[in-house]
């Protein structure tokens, strides 16, 4: 039998539809195609049809009795939100080290004390693998609730390669018992690990000889991200990884001039990035680079609240043509938070996003982050039937009664998996 | 026949309980009273037992079969929220200002266009009480889903007698019909109306010898704001609006120092104000003298946020031994939300408060800020059943694990009003 979802009466279906292909730039990126009243034909888990109330109504008047029908009852629909970058598979949590900080611990004590990255390296080494998978599960579980059916995953808290391996195969086994698609990164190249330190080139090719070719052997990632950055991996290494795994198929990332301007940007246009991430120090150079290449910009202004940096010049890239994304950066250091709600509205409060603008970089643009603009970011037919209902009139309130996670129901490929009405 | 809630098992039951009186200051805000596997005992409405989870069975083994029980499995529980600075009782929305904002209009184009606080004046002067109390019912829910069992409330959207009358009269029905305590404060100086530009004096004196009595003869408000700044009212006006209302019992309150140092926490000091609010740019003197004088300060990190201002210096005001309560702020044009969660975490990310530090000012020191501390604010025999049941383990997550609403249950005065287990 026929599964069939028809979701009516929205006030504004914002459905990102559009007629051009590949990420949307400039005033495209406010083009949110509204349709008033609006209305979505869902037959198992496939978009079927796409329009006012009243066109669904002439359209399917043989076939209504068949569909379970949700009244959106003058509310927001919009796609399912997508998050294009985060660590979500890491073992254990640093609320404590959170708190010493505030107590005033500084970062060398932290350090000393086994806290930050390397903590976190050592629990999701330590963690079993059904372990890691109970711990991921139930953040993909909060994503949901805040109207994310789609993320993007980094493996890089394990820093060898059984480690890396393990993170890797716990995303791909949340992506057949999870109802979120979690599109897996490899990213050996996340930091130097404690054993390689003062050796760094050595690791480099330890990621290049062994992890790149099990990763790809066991068809693991589709992505490869570097965290170019001072201290971390110079920018002539970043490019020997990222060059290494495009000849087994993975697509660059880079996390780019996030503390210091490094060249990160400039990379990622060399190296045909499909974008790059953080950009709080990106130079101009950079990002008119990126806009050339047509290099996403994947910006986290979750990260930049909670380490208290100005957050990237999102309306200066947009302005120069960057398409941006945006994404929570989930992560137990430096973005500890599920909440893609949260990050759509710092886009417009810190980085001066318009409201619309806001929604394309964290629909459609992060699916194109992710290269799934074909199944998911927009609600078009053929596409999956991601969509969320929220509990407000319009997308702008959306933005702007901040801080508030306004999802009422939530749609993946067609099921309901949310419903607080 | 008696209503009895037993909530047990609390992995964490900080129940706030100190044995001294008033509003806590240093060390104190840090002492927040946990109990390892805590339990809470609550008859009609009121809190009557507190301790372990053992201690209520011994305590209750004839009487555990009347109790309603929910088992906390292991969760954080706290008191109910205070949020004690809100302008809830407002008419109309503005989210379409916020996108022109965004888009690029400027704070003059916007005012020519009618825009800003006179906007919302002109909606709640054309708002019917009836429209009014069904928008704030909305808001109060949704304080109520994010944890707050007690708000404060101010007028100050009228700048007329009617109108101020009329939202201190909507805020004192929904005491009566909402589960949400809401404690009146009357502000009648939260702005110089349009129709007095250039009379401010006049304005005053019609404050002093009209809305004072009439809100005083109908005993609709228990505190008086004023909004002391540059351009709006002076120290001096200040000062007279705020004498003339203890004439009439009305415990004057204070919107200090927000844009500019211009005195308002040395005010707030001399006149004897239980709270000075904002203190985005307090002197090192004014915060001195609010040490002195006992004065709370109300700090306001989320609208810090949303006007990308820096946040108030609440770590060095705790070191300088000023007793600190924090607040959304909730209001249309500067602070759009409901989430005293998110304000906690802001309070920790922004101000540097740790995380005890911050659930004190969200509960026992906001309590005080309204004088409610004698029933809400903390766990304590004798109180009302204001109760949070958080789903997390610990209160360093409550503050950590940031942007996200943990609510998982709420009771006002014993009735569960919130439940999505």
């Amino acid at each position: 039998m026929t599964n069939i979802v028809w979701i009516k009466h929205a006030s504004q279906l914002a459905t990102l539809a559009q007629p051009s292909k590949g990420p949307r730039i400039k005033d495209d990126m406010n083009n949110i195609s509204i349709i008033r009243d609006g209305s979505v034909w869902i037959e198992d888990g496939i978009i079927q049809a796409v329009g006012t109330t009243r066109q669904l109504e002439e359209q399917f008047k043989d076939r209504a009795h068949e569909a379970v029908i949700t009244d959106a009852k003058g509310h927001l629909v919009t796609p399912g939100l997508v998050d294009p970058h985060t660590h979500v598979a890491y073992g254990g949590s640093r609320e404590r080290e959170f708190e010493r900080r505030l107590q005033g611990a500084t970062y060398m004590e932290i350090m000393n004390a086994g806290g930050g990255i390397h903590a976190t390296t050592t629990m999701t080494r330590e963690a079993k693998e059904e372990e890691l998978v109970q711990q991921t599960k139930r953040r993909l579980d909060s994503f949901l609730q805040h109207g994310v059916t789609t993320v993007e995953g980094k493996s890089g808290y394990g820093l060898n390669l059984e480690t890396e391996l393990k993170q890797l195969r716990v995303m791909k086994r949340l992506q057949a018992e999870h109802p979120i698609d979690i599109i897996p990164t490899f990213m050996g190249a996340h930091a130097v690990p404690t054993e390689y330190k003062g050796r760094e080139e050595e690791y480099v090719d330890y990621i290049i000889n062994e992890m790149l070719p099990a990763v790809s052997n066991e068809k693991l990632a589709v992505f490869n991200d570097v965290f170019c950055e001072v201290g971390v991996f110079t920018p002539e290494q970043s490019e020997r990884i990222l060059e290494a795994g495009k000849k087994y198929g993975l697509i660059p990332k880079i996390h780019a001039d996030e503390i210091e301007p490094y060249g990160g940007a400039e990379l990622a246009a060399k190296v045909g990035a499909i974008s790059a991430e953080h950009l709080l120090k990106a130079s101009d150079e950079g990002i008119a680079a990126m806009a050339k290449a047509g290099t996403i910009a994947c910006l986290l202004p979750a990260t930049a609240l909670f380490l208290r940096e100005q957050a990237a010049e999102g309306r200066k890239m947009i302005d120069g043509g960057v398409p941006v994304a945006i994404s929570t950066d989930c992560n137990p250091g430096s973005s500890p938070t599920t909440s893609m709600p949260l990050v759509m509205n710092l886009a417009c409060i810190s980085m001066r996003l318009t409201p619309s603008e806001a929604l394309t970089a964290a629909t459609y643009n992060a699916a194109c982050a992710i290269q799934m603009e074909d199944k998911v970011g927009s609600i078009e037919p053929g596409k999956q039937g991601d969509i969320v209902l929220w509990d407000i009139a319009n997308y702008q309130e959306l933005q702007y009664l901040f801080g508030v996670n306004h999802v009422r129901s939530v749609w993946k490929k067609g099921v309901k998996v949310i419903d607080r009405s």
